[in-house]
């Protein structure tokens, strides 16, 4: 996507310095737009944990990028014990996203191929860069097929802008590259459909306010930030006209983990007949698992992301703000677990499918 | 309730000086307990406003001394004019509350047994006097049904703490004393009965994170503060034994308009079996309506209170800060509806009932 008319990916080799990892510090935006460079494997579990680099698919390709980091920084000697405790540290970075432990096997299955850590270094590049690519084709395709859903809404409202609520940030900043749950909408925009998207600011960490909202006006998508808790009230008075939201783990079954308040608002959508739609990339399934709410690790962060909120002043100046009193004790859990029962149908690369056991196999046969 | 030992209503007259009404300002916690004094009707409707006085009960209580104040203020000739005027002014600084109509109509009716200008001023200020004792007085009644709910929770949990969420402050503080949501509460704390409330952050003005975290702590009460977002995932996981929300408007079919995100809420108690319960004063009930969702006119307020946030820096200074992009647009309901279906059973000053017609006509009769 363009950020200033420059196009850009969230994670990309330095040109000139294939040595070196580049990412978009999504701390700094929406405020700063900058740019932050990653050399070690150590820098990218920190990228992940810190959230410098989020969402389902670019998590997936950052642990590939520090797959490769990690093997220009192994010894010849004890490299495959090198990678393997890389591949650990990687995957422990954030619990719940399926794409970690995903990119990190998929990594060690190309190295396997190489005979010399030199080839396997050369393995770990392509097959980084591979993944990558991949991410923002698969998302591309969801566009497609994402697309076909709202320009049907479109018909049916004569033209009338298609209402589109979304949790989060399942944008391009989530991905290498397009988005999951922003796919469709972009495709529809650039297809002349008209769409209009609801912005859930998505607290504690605000990525809707922060990442949704800065990239959708860089695309010149018309949009509205709303806090978390109206969601409900615009479906009630036939504000929206759908609902899709990314994935940060979908088990065979079609459970879905996403970021925190998912799951509320795919109840009001089935208690007001809104369609709720879940876009994902392959990469993002589970196939091991089954009942989400059960199964599913679910990530707890610190207590300050609850307390404090960070944003610019009035000066310009970026600042951290206490929303508590000093003492208060707070939880955080990154997710909850939409059951399958509450999502109208699956969006990935290889089409819609109905989220349950059947549909997603009828697109994944491979994994029955 | 007491506040650093010495004990505080929300709302009072001014010891020395009865022309004048004193209120916590509550724009100000928990970050600074500050007492602000109003003179005039213009005062009070400001306070309203912005919030300085809030919440169901303190809302009534606060444009009855309005009114006092405004009694004050008009001259003898004209009274009666002046006194419409003030009651129309108060009635619509907030269009969702029900509390603002009844006491204002309350008002008007004591006054109206006055033959003078002077005697409406005594009687006004007599009768704000009652309506805030009388609050106080329902409120205390609130606890003591509300409390065999919990004392049966507790009992069947062995003693383990009971675990209530509450959404928004219906504390204390958005009454004259005691609160409606949190006096089943209190009386249980008091009570030697195990509790621990989870407090919503409730956005977009965090009453949640500001005034129910601070009320709770100020007496002792154990809870956690989370966000909006986790409550669907606490309750997937029998994190929550019931639920207790406040009201600002109750239709006579049991349709309840409260802060924004409480129908989330709702919504998720029913998919897991946890009760909801929504506690009020009869002055709450607005007995001309029926339909909530069609009926009830939501508050629209300042988009600004989505994209800004306010907190205290590291430093202690109290500071704005802007969370989305300069551009971003927002929408900013300040209540939604929860269908009377999704609500186990209301708490009132009488006693509980169901939240139907039939049910809350048997605790009402007289509105039959």
């Amino acid at each position: 996507m363009k950020v200033g008319g420059r196009p850009y990916r969230t994670i990309w080799l330095k040109a000139g310095d294939e040595r070196v990892v580049q990412v978009i510090d999504q701390q700094r935006l929406p405020h700063a737009f900058e740019v932050q460079d990653l050399r070690t494997a150590d820098d990218m579990c920190r990228a992940i944990r810190d959230m410098t680099v989020r969402g389902a698919g670019l998590i997936g390709a950052a642990a590939a990028f520090g797959m490769y980091l990690a093997s220009l920084q192994a010894h010849d000697s004890g490299f495959d014990d090198a990678m393997t405790r890389a591949g650990a540290a990687l995957q422990a970075t954030r619990p719940t996203a399926a794409n970690l432990a995903w990119a990190v096997a998929r990594m060690h299955a190309a190295m396997a191929m190489g005979r010399t850590p030199e080839d396997k270094r050369t393995l770990a590049r392509r097959e980084a860069q591979a993944i990558a690519d991949e991410d923002a084709l698969h998302c591309q395709r969801i566009g497609e097929h994402g697309l076909t859903l709202i320009t049907e809404l479109a018909r049916a409202k004569h033209g009338a802008p298609v209402n589109i609520l979304t949790h989060c940030n399942a944008g391009w900043l989530a991905f290498v590259d397009v988005g999951s749950a922003t796919a469709p909408i972009y495709a529809a925009h650039d297809a002349g459909v008209a769409v209009h998207v609801w912005v859930d600011e998505t607290r504690p960490r605000n990525q809707g306010a922060s990442l949704t909202a800065w990239e959708l006006a860089q695309h010149g998508v018309p949009h509205t930030l709303i806090a978390d808790n109206a969601g409900g009230h615009l479906m009630q008075h036939g504000l929206v006209d759908l609902v899709i939201t990314g994935a940060d783990r979908v088990t065979r079954q079609g459970d879905v983990a996403n970021k925190i308040g998912t799951y509320l608002k795919a109840l009001a959508a089935r208690d007001n007949a809104v369609p709720f739609y879940v876009a994902l990339p392959s990469s993002t399934f589970d196939f091991s698992l089954r009942d989400g709410v059960a199964q599913i690790p679910i990530e707890e962060r610190g207590a300050e992301e609850v307390r404090w909120i960070s944003g610019k002043t009035t000066q310009g100046r970026m600042e951290s703000v206490q929303i508590c009193p000093d003492a208060t004790p707070a939880r955080n859990w990154g997710f909850d677990v939409t059951p399958a029962r509450l999502v109208t149908q699956l969006i990935c690369e290889r089409g819609l499918c109905e989220a349950n056991e059947a549909g997603i196999l009828s697109l994944f046969p491979e994994q029955a």
